[in-house]
């Protein structure tokens, strides 16, 4: 298996594999501070909802380095504002808001320390955040491997791989899992526009591994969930609602209508760190818009007349209905979920 | 209004607006023989059924003229190949096949003529199919606004637009009549990947025009029908089989899939020479697979990995169950489709 390392954090630098760059180039992009992660956020050097709280975690462990000489009170008033910085570099995942959740209770529990030792604080739980994560993945990678068949077509949307996460992946974990275990399974990856996170990432990671891939515009899929030729559908999430409803990348939610209407199984494979407990419905999730340049260039040619409009979600929301299970590190969460998702918050 | 001049012949040659360039450059490609023709409709220069009816109408006259000087036999001879070779430019869109045979009929009623009136009353032919299509399209774009309400949202996909015909265009040809005729419309334009007509070519028409145009990913037009933002769904049509199933651009079956599933009305709009009379169900359709380039390159840029397996076909069949009506330049078919359509080719 080809280890690939979306992010290390070594000697206060929190390197990146530079996603904007892959397939083309392999790019290592440093971040010495906070700042740069946050840049590195916002402008999708680090993607994929898991990937982004690991890399928010080590934002403030960065901060906190940058902070350590000043006095206490100015210590903690600015790594406080960095974290709402980081809190804020994207709206959508959860896990972004669940791991700045996690660092303000470490400044919380350890405010009477010296910021020399609330840093090393914040290191250790940055570090446990993204070991977690990689354990949390193999472990839903088993999990999920239970539901793919002995040999199986499998339909994926966007990039929920290693790349997505501290490594491994959600639902290309899966993926993996039933690779490794030795079934005969084939992929078709959706190409998933505008930012191509399928053709750039998931076939790249897929092909680096050795596991059959297949490239499709995100169009095709319809007809070939129609045709019986898909045996499954994984994808990632971005946020979950305690009643199951799913954002995720844009086009999850066509894919959930085709398979529905087709009865092909449809799963989410995320980590409980992407439910949030706090909303009811999907109708509280804040939909990101990107910039209008993502669909009018590509590699900075444009492609569409200069000026015209664009409507640019980055996610959509399908709903529990169309969701046959959710894939998690704690089994799998099958309906009804608004019942069976509160009694883990309970857990 | 604006007119767009898809193809224009003069003094034997077929100039055609390059539709590979746009919207980034306005340049007329040159058909100096048949060759260039089938040349034009295999890349694309020349796309959209009636479009590529038109231009093929012209290679056979080009054809006759480089013949003209021949004998009568090997007239005869070579002018059957050139219309062999460009009959299989390109397999789905029936307008193709369907411009070739009205061409053979006059070479057949008369082929006693000498060579170059032979060549004089193809051109004649080629010069209806060519006027005939504008006319068609803006009887189809009356009978069309009739169904399009005094204030709507319409959703297009790919370019059924003046550039995918002789002029005025089909789907589009609809919006143009509905926004000349004072409606207070807006629409959705598909980018419609991998070739992306719908960013270069449609929001290109609808913008020169003044037509108010927003551009989206293709998967975003689902959550849009779901929250109830569009009133009406028109697109072009490359085959329409007797029982009403339909081939178009890939990623019309899955728009028709999300159009019933949310109850929006779903309205293919086609000049009854795209109707193959000769074909009972969409099984009949061949499907043409393009170059995986199209989804791996973009302006010549790699945006995939090297070697990338991919599945890239070109057009997909929308099933009659899901079509709401077919808009035709002798009134919209409505289900039974194929009572109603085989009533047409009797009459």
């Amino acid at each position: 298996m080809t280890e690939i390392k979306t992010m290390e954090f070594k000697d206060d630098i929190l390197y990146l594999i530079d996603q904007r760059k892959l397939p083309i180039s392999y790019e290592v992009f440093e971040c010495k501070d906070y700042r740069d992660v946050d840049f590195a956020i916002r402008d999708m050097v680090v993607r994929g909802a898991p990937a982004i709280g690991a890399a928010a975690a080590y934002g403030v462990v960065l901060a906190a380095r940058e902070l350590v000489y000043k006095g206490k009170d100015e210590f903690l008033l600015e790594l406080d504002k960095a974290m709402d910085i980081l809190n804020k570099a994207r709206p959508t995942a959860v896990n972004l808001m669940w791991a700045i959740k996690r660092m303000r209770q470490v400044v919380e529990e350890y405010k009477g320390l010296p910021p020399e030792e609330i840093y090393e604080k914040l290191k250790e739980e940055a570090d446990n955040i993204y070991e977690e994560d990689i354990n949390t993945n193999k472990t839903i990678g088993k999990i999920g491997n239970t539901i793919v068949p002995e040999k199986a077509t499998i339909l994926t949307h966007c990039n929920a791989g290693a790349l997505a996460t501290a490594g491994f992946g959600t639902a290309l974990g899966v993926i993996r899992e039933a690779f490794y275990s030795g079934k005969d399974i084939r992929v078709y990856a959706d190409e998933t526009r505008p930012r191509c996170q399928g053709s750039r990432l998931t076939a790249w990671e897929l092909k680096m591994e050795g596991i059959p891939v297949k490239l499709i515009a995100d169009s095709v899929a319809a007809t070939l969930i129609r045709d019986g030729k898909i045996d499954v559908i994984l994808v990632g999430a971005d946020r979950i609602a305690l009643n199951g409803d799913t954002a995720n990348k844009i086009g999850t939610f066509m894919l959930s209508v085709l398979a529905r209407t087709y009865n092909v199984p449809f799963y989410i494979v995320a980590p409980i760190s992407t439910i949030d407990f706090d909303i009811k419905s999907g109708d509280e999730i804040v939909i990101e818009e990107r910039s209008s340049e993502e669909l009018t260039h590509i590699e900075g040619i444009r492609i569409a007349p200069e000026g015209i409009e664009v409507y640019n979600p980055a996610f959509d929301v399908t709903p529990h209905e169309n969701i046959t299970g959710i894939i998690t590190e704690k089994g799998i969460i099958r309906p009804p979920y608004m019942e069976n998702i509160s009694r883990l918050k309970e857990a």
